[in-house]
């Protein structure tokens, strides 16, 4: 019944990649015009087969091109083959991941991957994890187990503590819309200031710590950053690790980003001392190319994972007793959720641990490629960002990055994005497309120079 | 680069469907067997295709299929082809549903699914929504926007008022796990005494209110359930929403498990009132067969959904500030967000409402069909369940149900579970298949009844 479906899918399929290849970048449709270019529309009656595929192809082919060699604009961009067929197959499966009678397998795929995961950062012998459905909800997550370690009551009673929390200036904006999810306030959360390479400074959150016991509040949660989002710096982990365990205040260690590097001999030391961490996340569909979403959630002692996150349900938990640990549900923020597993399990037991790193490792040598690009070209550019970063933050000397990224996408000419630090404001270049080779690195620039150049003429005509 | 690995995909795909049909069973392993008898393990080098084709495939074909005409156990089964044809291409385009810069048309395909589902329950002029991970999730949404209503100061300083919520004894366990979640605390959860159908008993929810008032809380969040897990029972929401909006209080009405039949000009009536809801939610992948997770969320003033879960983020929203409304990650729980709106869209867009409409006729047919058997056979049965529900609970005379269900699931004859109401426990019978006909329904009886009397026999030798 559904042979004909994965014909038509197969059949899109390829339009798509090969328009990947041959128009990059879709043609930007303005957000008021898509009712008019495209049969967005959804209606009392069917169609018939024909019609319906033909609007879903042209929908399909006018959707931004996230895999494609001109995608810029995210912490994400490219695709693993190996994990897209993962997760194909997790589709047609459609399994839920809160009980082994459900799950059966896919259960102990997931285990897998969270037992060697645990083990590549060295995490003891009580660790546990899971799959949230993006970083974010890594992220809240942990902010929950944290709140119910330091406010016992939280739970059953609402938070009734002081509590606060502590994340660098540079760090991801989850942090604070979560304090606020979890009854705790956003302005219980401390802005650590960051060095020149926009890493949390340990000092100042000591100090910051110890003003806030001073005043009465509980100090429960830091957040060190594998990854900022803006210039893709690791906070030193060892030295703030040293400040959570002498208050005893949970620590968190966001990888959302750039967690990825465990699996990368060459690079895993940009987060040494995540092993003292109280938990950890990386995002399988950033630097590893799986499809959206993959976050796992790594816990040091698995009974905060129970604590924060178990709720009996007769109803759904009926068996396996003897082996509940396997009726995933109760590590879980939700009740069902998808097979988020499969596809990270397709691409590492196919390439090994060490093809993983091998994906790592080509995304800090095209970031590379790109500061050697910038630093020969310093009459045209100037360069904001640093070694062991995938984040090449620049500027197009006389031009402003705000306006040549967005003349850049409007004109259909590549996707890139801008960030600011310290009151600068920049290009934010990312390199996490690992199929990307020099050549393409070297093209972003002479795509981007052509728009610029175009720019700085039009600048002199207005003058 | 990735054609080798579609026809990967096509070709196990294909062994998937014929397997379907000739073993609607995998056969079960008990969890500490999985290691031995499958290649789950990943390691540090690659493998080479055939070999990891090979695990990859045992796999699939040993996971429980959720598609299969044997498997009642959850709240969704079946698979509709034209959502999966959308979910397939939502993996290949791999789109993240935070901006329109990176979304697209796909932005366009959500808003569309939204704007069109908020005309069908008559939500007004001012009415938003957004897609969550789950039906738990939309339920947290909804307790948020309810918290940060009653308790401005919330979001900043954190809970500090006394907040109390209502929902029924038979409602969804997310209800207190989010409570907890929010910093508002399990015990602050008043469960509802319900009917003989369970059903919340509206006079019970106002009797609780004014305890409380009286004690010195601020009731703030009433759920009224849409399809109850065990029973499938409809809360009224018309008697529910006069108290609600008595005491202006957030009404959220929990759609998860049979909200669907907003879609059936025949069973629509079940949910009349919920426009008086303050929010609503319906579970695309439980009633019409989508791909998990396809979670609906409609507010229905959309300004609730900004101030609970807007936050700026220079880096994430650049363009569009005249269409700020496409930027969807200002309405998300979470930043980053696969693509659930397509796979609802291909389905709806295909067979137009009406045929959505269909879908959930032919649940409620087959629920009809499963009672007319046990009502003729009341020799052998007891009956629990009542019209307009698609659960259909049921005992078989003289045999434990909890022993039943793992009967038939160990000796891998088919898989349902069980529910408990009102201090009886028995077979939970759900008829969310729509592929399904009266045969298989037959089908289920003729397998169940050969367990059945195999079991009564063997008590009456171990007697």
């Amino acid at each position: 019944m559904i042979n004909k479906e994965l014909e038509v899918f197969n059949e899109i399929a390829k339009a798509l990649l090969t328009d990947e290849v041959e128009n990059p970048i879709s043609e930007v449709i303005p957000p008021n015009e898509l009712h008019g270019k495209l049969s967005i529309e959804l209606n009392e009656d069917a169609i018939p087969d024909p019609v319906f595929e033909k609007a879903l192809k042209e929908i399909i082919l006018k959707t931004p091109k996230t895999s494609s060699k001109l995608f810029f604009n995210q912490l994400f961009g490219g695709r693993q083959p190996k994990a897209v067929l993962g997760e194909l197959l997790s589709v047609l499966l459609n399994n839920s991941m809160y009980t082994y009678k459900v799950g059966g397998p896919q259960v102990g795929v997931e285990k897998e991957i969270i037992k060697k995961s645990g083990e590549l950062i060295e995490y003891g012998d009580n660790f546990g994890g899971t799959f949230a459905a993006g970083g974010s909800m890594s992220n809240f997550m942990a902010i929950l187990m944290a709140r119910d370690r330091a406010d016992k009551g939280a739970i059953d009673k609402g938070v009734t503590k002081p509590l606060t929390a502590y994340t660098s200036a540079a760090s991801h904006y989850s942090i604070p819309k979560n304090a606020a999810f979890a009854g705790i306030g956003r302005d219980q959360v401390r802005y650590i200031p960051t060095d020149k390479h926009g890493r949390m400074i340990p000092a100042e959150l000591g100090k910051a710590i110890k003003e806030d016991i001073e005043a009465g509040n509980l100090p429960f949660f830091i957040n060190a950053t594998a990854g900022t989002t803006v210039l893709g710096a690791f906070d030193q982990i060892e030295a703030i690790a040293d400040i959570s365990e002498a208050h005893n205040i949970w620590l968190h260690v966001d990888g959302a980003y750039c967690g990825s590097v465990i699996f990368s001999e060459k690079y895993r030391h940009l987060i040494a001392g995540v092993n003292r961490a109280n938990s950890f996340n990386y995002n399988a569909h950033k630097m590893l190319g799986v499809p959206l979403s993959c976050s796992v959630l790594l816990v040091k002692d698995k009974g905060d994972l129970y604590k924060s996150f178990s709720k009996e349900a007769a109803y759904l938990y009926q068996t396996d007793h003897e082996f509940d640990e396997f009726n995933l549900g109760k590590t879980s923020l939700q009740c069902g959720r998808r097979n988020d597993a499969l596809k990270l399990w397709t691409l590492w037991k196919s390439v090994g641990r060490k093809g993983l790193g091998e994906v790592v490792n080509q995304q800090f040598h095209l970031a590379d490629v790109t500061r050697d690009y910038l630093r020969a070209n310093a009459d045209k550019y100037s360069l904001y960002s640093f070694d062991d970063s995938i984040s090449v933050c620049f500027n197009y000397k006389g031009v402003d990055p705000k306006e040549l990224c967005t003349r850049l996408y409007e004109d259909n000419e590549l996707l890139v994005g801008f960030g600011s630090f310290n009151g600068e404001t920049f290009v934010r270049f990312v390199t996490i497309n690992a199929n990307n080779t020099d050549k393409e690195i070297l093209n972003f620039f002479k795509v981007l120079e052509k728009t610029a150049e175009k720019m700085v003429k039009e600048q002199l005509v207005e003058v």
